[in-house]
């Protein structure tokens, strides 16, 4: 098998595509977990919430990144497309919730997964791809294609 | 007439409603111009984004301040309500495209603007709301309730 050019990760190793119903059991969220712990979804909420996204089309796309050895959910990552009213009812791709379960760091996974993310952006017609993240994960999406741009601020309830 | 508390500003000079058709004549464009310079919209594409935002409902919410005096538009910003899956299936308000005209700065216009679709965020059951913003506009969204979080990445095509 061919590897991924730069990646050092065996590209047919992991199959990316979008989110199914059936990845609630095959791990998705207990990687989200590593994201952003908290209860486990139940089975209702889960699907709930997949029916919601699936009505946006492509305005929101998950990705999930699956071992084929095991058929568990490797990596996953998201992204929203904002309308707006500037740049002529321009578009901006916002990309959420990139996660790449602890035991497959190191192997471009993640990269992959934001690449794949950026595309359907760019394919959608966004004039931009946006993110935020912590001061340490800079250099991974700079990795991406990103540069550093603007300050996030936040107002918790 | 009252002043609001704080704001300095004549609180019924003002009245912050969500966008409506009639905006593209009282000026809306040309106030979004003073955020991003672009071409101005057609009314066409202006009434096809209008209708695009009013089937997100309470999803997307763009909120205008008409001068009572004068009927033109004064300020603007928009929230867009992202559905989850982490935060057990959480909802985060996303703060866009915010502006006050420059000849009504000063005057707390854009404060009130954003306290507006932050509570319009908190009623939609948001844990959070963020924003990103040049390193300059800190101390207002600071003013506003906002805390300095994290850094923005952009890819621009």
């Amino acid at each position: 098998m061919a590897s991924e050019a730069g990646a050092g990760v065996d590209a047919d190793a992991y199959r990316i595509r979008p989110l199914e119903l059936g990845d609630l059991s095959k791990g998705f969220c207990d990687l989200l977990a590593q994201l952003s712990p908290s209860a486990p979804l139940t089975e209702d909420s889960f699907c709930s919430r997949f029916a919601e996204l699936a009505a946006l089309g492509a305005d929101h796309l998950v990705l999930v990144a699956e071992d084929a050895g095991t058929g568990r959910i490797a990596a996953a990552g998201a992204v929203l497309v904002e309308r707006k009213f500037i740049r002529r009812c321009g578009t901006v791709g916002h990309v959420e919730d990139v996660v790449v379960d602890a035991a497959a760091r190191g192997r471009g996974l993640g990269e992959r997964v934001v690449r794949r993310l950026v595309e359907h952006a760019r394919a959608r017609g966004c004039y931009k791809v946006i993110l935020n993240c912590t001061p340490e994960l800079r250099g991974f999406y700079a990795k991406c294609g990103f540069v550093e741009k603007n300050v996030q601020m936040g107002l918790y309830f």
